[in-house]
Order: C-alpha cells, then sequence, then structure tokens
C-alpha cells in the first residue's frame, strides 16, 4: 500500500490511516506529514497515528512513517485517495439543456440549467456543473470537471482530466480594436482556446479567444482565481500561476514557470522556461533566461515611506549630483596631489 | 423619530422627509448631511428639507436639521429606513432546484434556477437569488440574502445577516499541489470557508476552502468586488477591503483593518488589529503593529518617471558612493585640521 | 466594395477574398494587413491573395492590394463583415424567464433560463444569452447583446449596440458603509447605472450602481475583463481601459483616455481627456493635462532588485547627506578660494 504512495513503511503492517491531518492533529487515524525541519518540535510533540517524512528526518520520530523522498507529493496522493471528490452520477438532468447536434458521451454527467451546444463533444466521464454553458462545437476532454456556472464559449478546446472552477470564462472576445478618428473599431476575435491536459483553472479566472490563431494552456498548467489571460498568449506546460495575474496579448510564457500573485505580464513578450517572478511585480520585457525575478516592494510605515518615495522623483538629480561631487573631489584630490 | 437615529430634532415636530440626498439636491423632502466643514458654502447654499449635522456644525445652519454624534452613520440609517430591500414573496420559485433533503426555512425566498443541494439549511427569512447554488451541507443563516448567481460550495456556512454580491464564489478550491519532478499534484481541500454575521461579499469576489481547517471571515467583515481570499486566510471582525485586493493563504488579518484598493498580501503572515494599508501596496511581511502602512508609488508624467526609475537600479551603487565620498571628505578634512 | 472599407483597390476587379489572415498565412483567398515597417520582410514573402497598407508601403509589394489611410481599421471592417456574429432566432427560450410586466421586443433574441424581471425594456434586435439576469425597470437598448450569465441589476440602463461578455456584473452595490464605533453601516446604494451606446464589457467585470446618483459610462467605452468600476465613477467617451483595473468611487475619467492593465485609480479624482496610464501605475492624484503617466517598475533579477530597493527605505537620508556634502564642499571650496 505504501509502494502506491512511492514511500516505505516503517511499522505495523496493519496501520490504519483513516484522514489526512497535520501534526497537531488529535483526530484518531490522521497521518501528517513534514519537510521542513522548522516543524521538528511539532514532530516531537505530535499524536497522530503516523508520519510522511524523508529518511533524513526518520531518526526525530519513533512513531509508525511512510518514508518517503517527497513527503507533501505523497502526502497530497494519500489525500486523494482518501478523500475521492463526490461525483454526480452519469446522465443528463432533467433540466440539462442539451442540444440534439451535440454529443455526450453515456458516461457524462450533466448538471442542472447546463447549456450544450450544437456540435458540442463531452467526453467520457466528463462532469458539467449547474448552470454551465459549453458552446457551439467545443469540446470537454475525457474526465474533465466543469464545477458550477463555468463558461466555455463556441470552438474551444479542453482537454482531458481539467478542473475548472465556478465562475470562470473560456473564450471571451480578447480586447481587440483598431483605433481611427479617436474611435474604436472592434476586430472580430476569430481564434480560440485551446487547453491541454491536467489543466485547473480557478474561479472567476477569465481566457480570451485568439484573434486570428487559438490562445494556447499547456498541459498540467495550473490557474488560480481571478487571472486573466489575454487573447493569444501560449502558457508552457506545468507552469503554475497565482491569483489576481494579468497577462497581455501574444505574450508566450514558458514551462515550469512560478507567477507570485498580483504580477502583470506586458504583451508581445517571451519569458523563458523556469522563471519565478515574485509577487505584484511588473514584467514588461521579454525575459530570456531562468532564474528569479522582482520589481516587489515592501509597505513600510506611511509615514517614513512618504517621506523615502517623494526622492524618487529627485533620483535621477541626485544621481547626476553625486556623480558631479565625485569629479569635484576627484580634481580637488589631484590638484591637491600637484601642489 | 429622530431617537431612533440617535439624533436630536431641531425644527418642526412635524417635519416631513422622503428621501436621502446630497447638499445641492433640489428635490423636495430631501434630506442630506455634512461632516467635513469644507462643505460648509453648499450648506449656506442647500434648499434641502433638512440637515443632518454635529453640534459643532450648528450654527452655521438655520433650517431643520437632526444633530447627532455621526452625522454619516445617522444618514446611512435614515436612508436605509427611507429605503428598505425589495424582497421577493416567501417560497420556492417553480423552477428553484431543492433536493428533498435540504433543509429551507417557510419565510426563505428561493429565486428562478437555483439550486439547493443535499442537507443544506436555508434559515429564516433568507433570500437566495435567481441561479444561485448552494451546495451539499452548506448553511445560510438567517435573514441573509444571496443576490443572484452567488455560488456556495458544499459543506461551508454563511452566517446570519450576510449580503453577497452576484457572481461570488464561497468554497472554490485553494490553489494547493505538491510539486515532484517539475509536475504538480493536486492537494485536495478539505476545509470549507467560515463565514460570520452581517458580513457583505462583493460581485465576483472568491473565497477559497480551507486545505485542512476552514478559511474564516469574521462578523462585520466588508468585502468590496473583484477580491480573492485564499485557502486558510483569517480576517478579523469588521475589517473592511477594498476592490481588487489578494490576500494568500494562510495569513491572518486583525479586527478593524482597513484595505485599499488592490493591495496584495502575502501568504503566512500575520496582520495586527487596526491596521491600515493604503491602496496598492504589498504587504510581504508581517505587520505587528496598528498603524498605517504604504508602498503606494504615484504616476508621474512618463518622461521624468522613466529617467528617475531607471536609477532605482543603481541605488545600491548610489549609496555605496555616497558613503565613499562621505568617507574621503571626512578624511580630508581631518587631515586638512591636522596640517 | 473597397470603398465600403474606406481603401481603394490596386488590383483586379473580380478579387476574391475570403478569410482575414496574417501576412504569413498560407490559407487561400486570406487578406492581411500591414502597418509596421518592421513587418516589410514578411510583406515581401507573403502569399496571402490581398494585403492592406498605406500609399506610403505601396511600392514595396506588387500584389492585389487595398490602398488606405488606417490598414488596422480597414481590416477590422473587412473581418467584421467576413464574419458576422452568429445572432440567435429572435424570440423567447421556452425556459427564459419573462416576466408579464417586462417588454421584449419581437426581434429580441431571450436564451435559455435567462430572467426579465418586471418593468424591463428590452429593445430591437437585442440578444439576451443564457443565463443572463436583467433586473427590474432596467433598459437594454437596441442592437445590444449580452452574452451568457451576465448580470444586469434593477434601475439600470444599456445604451444600443452594447456587447457585454459573460459573467460581467452591473449594478452590485456600491462600497458604501459609515463607520460608527468600530462598525460599519450600510449606506443604502439608491443610484443606478448609465451605459452609453457602443460600449464593450469584458468577462466578470463588475460595474456598481451610484449611491445617490448613476454610474455613468460614455459612448464607445471600451472595457477588458476583470476591471472594477466603483459606485458614481464617470468615464468619459470613447476611454479604453485595459484589464485588471480598479476605479474608486466618484473619479472622473476623460474622453479618448487609454489606461493599461492593473493600474489603480484613487476616488474623488479628475482625469483630463487624452491621458494615456501606463500598466500598473497608481494613479493618486488629479490629472489635469493630457500625456502619458505612469509607475511602473519593471522586474529584474530578484537578487539585484533586493539590493537595490533595500536602499529605498534610505532614500530620504541619502539625499540630505548628499545635500550636507554639497554644502560642505561648496564651503570648503570657498574657503579655499578665500585663502
Amino acid at each position: 500500500m505504501a509502494h502506491r504512495f512511492r514511500a516505505t513503511l516503517r511499522g505495523p503492517a496493519d496501520l490504519v490511516i483513516t484522514q489526512v491531518g497535520e501534526l497537531d492533529s488529535s483526530a484518531s487515524g490522521a497521518i501528517a506529514f513534514i519537510m521542513n525541519p522548522k516543524y521538528l518540535p511539532a514532530l516531537k510533540r505530535t499524536s497522530v497515528a503516523a508520519v510522511i517524512l524523508t529518511e533524513r528526518l526518520l531518526e526525530h520520530y519513533q512513531g509508525p512513517a511512510l518514508v518517503t523522498k517527497n513527503p507533501h507529493a505523497c502526502f497530497a496522493r494519500i489525500a486523494g485517495w482518501l478523500n475521492p471528490e463526490a461525483r454526480p452520477a452519469a446522465g443528463i438532468h432533467a433540466t440539462g439543456a442539451v442540444d440534439p447536434g451535440a454529443r455526450v458521451a453515456a458516461s457524462a454527467a450533466i448538471g442542472a440549467y447546463a447549456i450544450i451546444e450544437q456540435g458540442a463533444v463531452i467526453g467520457e466521464d466528463v462532469v458539467i456543473g449547474p448552470g454551465c454553458f459549453v458552446g457551439r462545437g467545443s469540446v470537454v476532454g475525457r474526465g474533465s470537471c466543469l464545477h458550477a456556472r463555468v463558461f466555455v464559449a463556441h470552438g474551444c478546446r479542453i482537454g482531458e482530466e481539467c478542473i475548472i472552477h465556478p465562475g470562470a470564462v473560456v473564450g471571451s472576445d480578447g480586447f481587440g480594436f483598431a483605433l481611427e478618428e479617436g474611435k474604436w473599431i472592434k476586430v472580430p476575435q476569430l481564434g480560440g482556446v485551446c487547453i491541454g491536459d491536467r489543466v485547473e483553472i480557478g474561479a472567476n479566472t477569465t481566457i480570451d479567444r485568439g484573434a486570428l490563431h487559438d490562445t494556447l494552456i499547456g498541459n498540467g498548467v495550473k490557474l488560480d482565481n481571478l487571472i486573466q489571460i489575454a487573447h493569444n498568449v501560449e502558457i508552457g506546460e506545468d507552469t503554475a500561476i497565482a491569483a489576481c495575474v494579468g497577462i497581455a496579448g501574444s505574450t508566450r510564457i514558458g514551462k515550469r514557470c512560478m507567477i507570485g500573485g498580483q504580477v502583470g505580464i506586458a504583451g508581445h513578450l517571451e519569458i523563458a522556461d523556469d522563471v519565478q517572478v515574485l509577487g505584484k511585480s511588473l514584467v514588461a520585457g521579454s525575459i530570456r533566461e531562468a532564474g528569479v525575478y522582482s520589481a516587489s516592494v515592501k509597505a513600510e510605515r506611511a509615514d517614513a515611506w512618504r517621506r523615502n518615495v517623494a526622492r524618487l522623483n529627485q533620483l535621477d538629480d541626485i544621481a547626476r549630483r553625486l556623480r558631479e561631487l565625485e569629479k569635484r573631489i576627484s580634481a580637488e584630490s589631484t590638484k591637491a596631489d600637484k601642489e
């Protein structure tokens, strides 16, 4: 059994685990994990039924243990196994409005007041929650789950085993206008959205359809809540993006990137693989190399901050005056040396 | 009558007020308020039927007045009394999908296309607007109002007399993943969301359920639109948060805090009671003391700004060179003194 | 035909165009445009059926061309003409809940599970998508389209030929509270929202109703996704606002402004006509003159950034010490001159 979770059991083979918890949990049958040595005191005090830990921390704990290289991943797998998602029964709810020209797999579940338009294809084991909308010709792949009130426009593709949370909007028009004599003329958004497998999309996140080609979200991408993905953005595999991020049009983000909360990324940029951007930063130019990037400024006491930030507008002046002083002193000491 | 609004009437006892307005309102029967002396000119010109003001400003106005310590609060109460919310009639709309295993109070109103799942409990005088969703086992307390299209997931608790605006999502999964060899493994989100009494939640705001324990929103908390509250955040009583704020996981915010618009607060922090954070600031460390905090930088003309901000990347260098110059000049004048 | 798109045809009068594309498109019958000379290499290589360009670039291309002053606008018009919106048939869907006291034009289309409340007026050729809500007494003008799941509260007015994307919320309560002894008292929001003609509103964008007067969105305004417009904001004609912007209460924005993504604008400000604010900036004071404004700071390598940003808190000190040095050196050189 431990093997299934990529771990080795140290302890009784008949160990019974009923739920995951934290080290300070008092629930019976709980299993917790520890990765960070700073929690060693909690480990010493713990009364959980078993602990997931690395070989290295094993000596600090005498009780039943699952030993593994990656306790957090092991914990996630056990938690998932102990808490399978409650999936609704297969079939179309009496109030589900499925167009006769749509194709819904027999094992799929379509919720109350959901709408499936003509030509849409709903795969095996898919869950379409109550109030969801899947537009003309869109495809939802095997095993994906759209929680309640998800909107998927026409001509979009959702891969397999995706999870989309309530209020998310996939395939709304990109923000494309031509300016003519001070007025905006709408540019029709003719592309779609193509989402890979195992993608998770957070609540009220919006992903716009492309202008001419598709907006692309790679396999394994994880998007938090209230994120804006503009038209023709491409996001590489296994990139994770925290809440409230905005990504402007046609920007390409690499694989395995980690984008912090409230980050803004300008349009038409290239971000390399394995780039990490810290929370609230603005990415205004392409990033060609992996690494950690930041423009975050930490809040301070407002009175001190105001004094300091006021000088920001003098910064160029300060730099010039400093250079001036340096030159002058350098000249004077040369003069002095000569005298 | 004035007493009911914590005020004293100066003027005719048969004064008739029909609506609230501003000092420059020309509507008949209007009542306005003044707190800030900068509006004294408007007070002198006003033709409203009555004015709410403090003792201190009373001498500046001869007409009918309600005298009170807090004119804004008095105005709010009178406005509420003159404009009671139009509540729909009690009962379940013909298209409301209420599970037989849910418990709905007779005085509650369930709107069109609303869905109430098994085990949910809807209290007395509750309004569940059209298209809302209340998941398995969730509780909505007495007198609360969920406007149209609110989503409350399973296992959540909304207190009494709460107001939740359209598109808000309560109880979506927290953004929890374990990283294993470059891939993300979902960590099931097993907690819920627990919301106190008299909480207001803005349109399209999202509040994630906890990972193991509940996300907690205290009594009297006011949340504006498009806010993201991550899993296991705790918000203390009577804290008010403006629009577009993002709060990362497990952060605890104190009581009576005021968080400005677009503020970002990192995860696992502690924010004390009575902290005020100015708009667009990043809170990246715990704040242990009450007070006002800021990292806001005001927009300037772009050309001047670009010149100054370019120097930011030289700031450490500037500071070092300045220190160098100071030492050198200090050494020289010591030398000069000795000569 | 070219005339209809404000262009002159150079090439065969029987030129057949079937779709818009990019210069590198290999589709037959495609028409592309070029504005920026940096794409001249792509122009030389292109195999599209025709190109839209200016007089000035005409010499660089030998094939069929549409010559016009504004190729992007011409492209937008042709794209729109080739790709008319698929409008649903007129009539009320069997599951559309239209109150008998509402007025729906015969040419309007009301989608599945849409709700039109008493006294609402739905104009000619309007499309109300599935799951939309139009509240008591609200008006939707001729030719406007509300995509799925749009919420329009009571007492609001949408002009003609507007487009509103899924999840948008128009007319939710403004964030208005009076503070009394540490508690918030709700101030009823009695105004509405008044939206002009040809306005586009992005997915999950929220526009709050006014406190006493209406929130006003001028003709031709374009709003991207996930924008927050607070109560009593006024936005002038043809202003375009990118995603994730937040605008606080009672601020007035001029005509033809362009507001970048994630910009925050504080409350009670005046922004002149023709102001451009660069992405992620904070506007904390009124802007009286047209021009480009910014407070954007670009992300850098985190280690270099941390070193520099740490000095921000010393900036006032640095400026004072520099001034001190300047004075001292100036005094010394005066002294030296005298000696």
